[in-house]
């Protein structure tokens, strides 16, 4: 049986990852492949129950190890109840958010050690790991410019300081400094069609996949 | 300012926990000590909510990773919010289960590594541990006819099988072997009054209290 193949989209606030994914599955589709889009955390009936024990409530209700293990219990439901069978069942799995963005945040943005974070994934993974990570980096201002114009964005993490925000995005672009063949850097600057003509590229190259959309 | 102490209590099922939570706080009471009693998972509103995630829903809803980040995820946030600051204030925190049952329940039981148990720990606790903890010992069948003849009394897992929960006695056992220093075992087999006599002993001899209640 084939096995399909797990794609993470990572980035900061107002980065543009929703309109991204989008184009990023009907390109998936386009290829005749099986597509299931997720998110994180969340994705799965479990992993969406603790997110809202993540997300709702007051801010700062639960310090960064707690939240981290929560992040991962609904990472580990999720992969368990829907990633996994999807991809042993030839499903290419796109998924909004992932481990990335728990070093990213939990790590580089609330100081959490990314041995311990290490320690925490290897007990949660295994040694799962993405296919391909698309990291899509924008300068903090202009993210959060975005993030604000929308309406019914959750702003949990938006009401943090910009240093937070920076220290986030140098943490994405160390991940990918020390990942360079599973994480490939979108510059979320360009317009969103040439952003995506750039990763229908780096996907299409990395998974032996017609250019033709 | 005077630091509390943090004592633990620990067994299988039916191993009459309870009695002697009840007896230990009167008698700490006696010594003019403020006593907070608590459990887990559970004990502030965070874990409780988490520890509704735990225990509602299919028994296997969760695997033993997901529990063990839930149960460390609830833990974390009771010693934050609710034990920590209570030692801090001079109360002295009797607390029904704690890590001894983690290791017995998902590494003995459910067969985690008891190394990475060990990782989860030190990431969640520091270096935190119980000044004192009380295992109640009891033959497994012993403990299951007891738990059974209670009323609605949270049957998850007492629908495990024996082996379980021969599992998990052992694992108390090996636990209190390699931490003599601060897990006293107490012979649940004897009359309760017997084994609250042992117990105050024990406590009293461990913190320089007056023997008599």
């Amino acid at each position: 049986m084939e096995q399909g193949r797990f794609i993470t989209i990572e980035g900061g606030e107002g980065a543009g990852k929703t309109t991204q994914i989008e184009a990023l599955c009907r390109y998936l589709e386009s290829q005749h492949l099986s597509v299931l889009r997720t998110r994180e955390p969340g994705g799965s009936e479990g992993a969406e129950e603790i997110r809202r024990l993540i997300v709702e409530g007051a801010s700062g209700r639960w310090d960064a190890e707690t939240e981290a293990l929560l992040v991962l219990a609904a990472r580990r439901d999720h992969l368990r109840s829907l990633v996994w069978p999807a991809l042993s069942n030839d499903s290419w799995v796109v998924c909004d958010r992932f481990s990335d963005s728990t070093y990213a945040y939990q790590g580089y943005g609330h100081g959490l050690s990314l041995k311990e974070l290490d320690q925490l994934h290897a007990f949660t993974l295994g040694d799962f790991q993405p296919d391909l990570t698309l990291l899509i980096d924008l300068p903090v201002e202009d993210g959060l410019r975005r993030a604000r114009a929308r309406k019914g964005h959750e702003i949990r993490f938006e009401s943090m300081d910009t240093a937070f925000h920076e220290r986030v995005r140098q943490g994405f672009l160390e991940r990918a400094q020390q990942n360079p063949a599973r994480i490939t850097i979108l510059d979320g600057a360009q317009p969103a069609e040439l952003v995506t003509r750039t990763m229908l590229r780096a996907v299409s190259d990395m998974f032996g996949l017609s250019v033709q959309e």
